[in-house]
């Protein structure tokens, strides 16, 4: 069972083609994307109200969609506008169609009760497209639920032990965040972790304009249903980092790591870590890119070797630990949204 | 849960070979079928009574087969004529044995009480095997439930959208067919559709020794459980077809489609397309058939896609359309045939 | 559900190597298996108590393990030792430890109530290990229930069917073998197989110093779970085998054979045929090991299509002949043990 009132991403803006039909799975449902003639996304049930063929293996005309069974037609609310062979089209003939948001390079979508999306609501990642900052996007198909892969997000004492060559450093293991949790709306958490005179992390140092220690930060907001935004970054020791001062010599990050569910036990993730130097080095981008590519295999095999102990050993007890802190109150909040659209009672 | 009660296709004769054993899933029981030393195909349950082992990977001995796992032997009728280290031989040592006749180059099967198994009863498919008509024999095996594919062989209309350039053409998306429903016995629907003074599909275009408009028909028969057998042509415009004239120009097929479960997900299926004219041009029979081998591709990788919706989103309600007269009466007369076998209710 | 208060076989010794972590999954349980600095094998349940990972992914550190997900370390005992993070190391903080016994190059695991694990219990195959005997060690994987292979172990009628070329002669089919039953302990059948002044298999002809008739013999013992060891060789026929005189031409070997469930549909599978003579001609010696193996394939080609005939036709009943007594006998010592685990019923 999947929170449903909330805006989940269904694509990266590329994914999607200017002209042609794109699905997907999303929470178990069969999703149709695609563009109309003005170029905006248009998210319908890829199943076809007539006798549920999929529409994706349809065709685009216009605006519309027509499904290449039988030959209904479906305009992008998802009114049938047209049977063949028949003048009458009864009213409820149609599909469910999803409300859909474009912005900073990402689609999303609202799989709920369409009254309640408010684009209002969507959190901001303006590192997508900002001119100030650059990225490549990413994505990783996973063998595992997707609150595994808030668990590994939420917990970053993983760093030390998944990444010591990549992401990590000792000191992630042992230091102690600052956790601070918003139960408004959907709910926020705000993690802060300060590794003051510390070693940088070998993908900071690849990058670096310093050498020596550095004074580091991982500031993180997570909410739910899976949207990660990390500012991330180091500083030359001493230059006034945790004070918010951010020297010119510092390597600052914006970082995105967002899941949504395929099924209960598969999931899409969309990544991206963004920086605002040297900006038109396209070889620095790719580097970039393809150390968090790396680093989040590293994670991909823990966590879908974790996928299946559970699927073989479901009814063990886990041993909770000081280092849970984070993910625990990420489950609550998680928990609590559940448990609201279902009467009071999350399964 | 599938209808036993009526003759049942379980292999082109060419599928079973003169010597050695032949094995199939149907309606999810495992069959095995040989010739015996006449050349008489036997049909055996295909699993060995004495500790299940198959029988497929036994020897044929003579008119016998014999399990090579602990040396059963049994004969054409099932039952068991050997025991090795054993001189006595338990009454009801025996196997299932299916009643089983060939006719038209089929091999027909009776799945259900032997009692009720009546030649009689079984189709005549006469171009298979008449002098006047050729043909080449087609298999292919679905990943869907056979009566998807029932749905898809009883409303025409698919062919504009499905088989737009080689089955279909305009017309089909919007011609009314004349439907006629006979409820002896097991049923039978007769369905005829005529386009006058019309194009001919580029299949039909590709073999014609007339040009431009034509009088086309389907003239089709469709019988429980999945056997269609199919008239069809095309005249050159006003020789008289509709009124029962075909002129020596006139293309002239006889068409067969026959579906067997396999599973409940699965199914075996068993055509050809047979022609009355240019009977010994080898290149033309490959032809037609490599034809509707193409049309023939499109419908599965409809129908395996329309499976795959069912069984994802499996409980959403379908909308009727005017064009589902044909599929409805098929699943009418489907319905009625499980009921009768099941006291009156179908599951 | 698996009998569990038994020695089992986890591994050859060579499996698992002197330094890194191996795995497998035994009665359906995901078991680490490593060797601590002093080479002993270590076996703990291969799934972390904090959340599920598994530890094979993780780091063998000394004579402990640790989880590369958050970094508990545990040592052979399943004690945890270390959390990062965290001063205090909550009581019962630990993963299940299974009993170990290298023996016989073997190495036994006990996954029932520790309290009851008794080497002493463990079958000797001192064949493994005996400066007298010589062998190279086989494993297979099966994908079938471990009962159908002690089926196949326990009747050698099947000799004369499946092995007809390699293990078996035309008079396996028909000889009628003495089995007696021992229900000390965990229970124990000893089969005895004579067949005097009779051909050779092909396996013996093949490395036998002597040629035509012979005494030929199969003594094998069988234990719960599922513990073959046998006795089997050719002599020249009249040079007293039966009574007890092995002369120097006969032929002489020792057979392993021993598995272990990995899921209710999935084994392990060891064996090993030992000889003594010529124990340093290493090509004689691979010559043994091919010999089985191909043979060995053809029981597996039978038992797995056996598994899935049983799968899909699972409610038959089965018709018991004479040649059943071995593996009835079997089948009742294991289901014997099985009530007696689960307080007198069986499932
Ligand atoms: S299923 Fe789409 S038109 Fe029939
Ligand atoms: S299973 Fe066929 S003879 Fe034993
Ligand atoms: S799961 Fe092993 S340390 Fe967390």
């Amino acid at each position: 069972m999947f929170i449903r009132n909330c805006w989940y991403v269904a694509a990266w803006d590329t994914e999607i083609p200017a002209e042609g039909l794109f699905h997907r799975t999303l929470l178990n449902e069969p999703v149709l994307l695609y563009r109309d003639t003005q170029g905006r996304v248009v998210a319908l049930e890829n199943r076809c109200c007539h006798r549920s063929a999929p529409l994706h293996i349809g065709r685009q005309e216009g605006d519309c969609v027509r499904c290449l069974y039988h030959g209904l037609k479906f305009n992008p609310s998802g009114a049938c506008v047209e049977i063949p062979g028949q003048e009458q089209i009864p009213p409820k003939t149609c599909i469910k169609s999803y409300p859909v948001v474009e912005r900073n390079r990402l689609v999303w979508i609202w799989m709920g009760d369409p009254a309640r999306a408010n684009p209002d609501d969507i959190v901001d990642y303006f590192w997508h497209d900002s001119p100030e900052w650059r990225m490549k996007p990413g994505y990783i198909h996973y063998q595992a639920n997707y609150k595994l892969i808030v668990d590994n997000l939420l917990d970053f004492t993983h760093l030390a032990w998944v990444h010591p060559t990549t992401l990590g450093t000792d000191s992630a293991a042992s230091l102690k965040p600052v956790i601070e949790r918003d139960t408004t709306g959907t709910g926020k958490l705000t993690i802060t972790r300060w590794y003051l005179n510390d070693d940088m992390s070998n993908l900071h140092k690849g990058v670096a304009k310093f050498e020596g220690k550095a004074d580091r930060w991982q500031i993180y907001q997570w909410s739910p249903p899976a949207l990660l935004r990390m500012d991330t970054g180091s500083a030359p020791t001493g230059t006034g980092a945790p004070e918010g001062r951010r020297v010119p010599e510092a390597v600052q990050f914006r970082h995105t790591s967002i899941q949504t569910p395929e099924t209960e036990t598969t999931s899409h993730y969309w990544f991206c870590q963004a920086r605002n130097f040297d900006l038109d080095d396209e070889a620095l981008t790719e580097k970039i890119y393809q150390g968090v590519v790396v680093a989040f295999e590293e994670d991909r095999t823990m966590i879908e070797a974790h996928e299946k102990i559970l699927s073989q050993v479901p009814d063990r007890p886990m041993v909770p630990i000081a280092a849970d802190a984070g993910l625990n109150q990420g489950r609550w909040l998680l928990d609590r949204l559940l448990k609201a659209e279902n009467g009071g009672t999350a399964p």
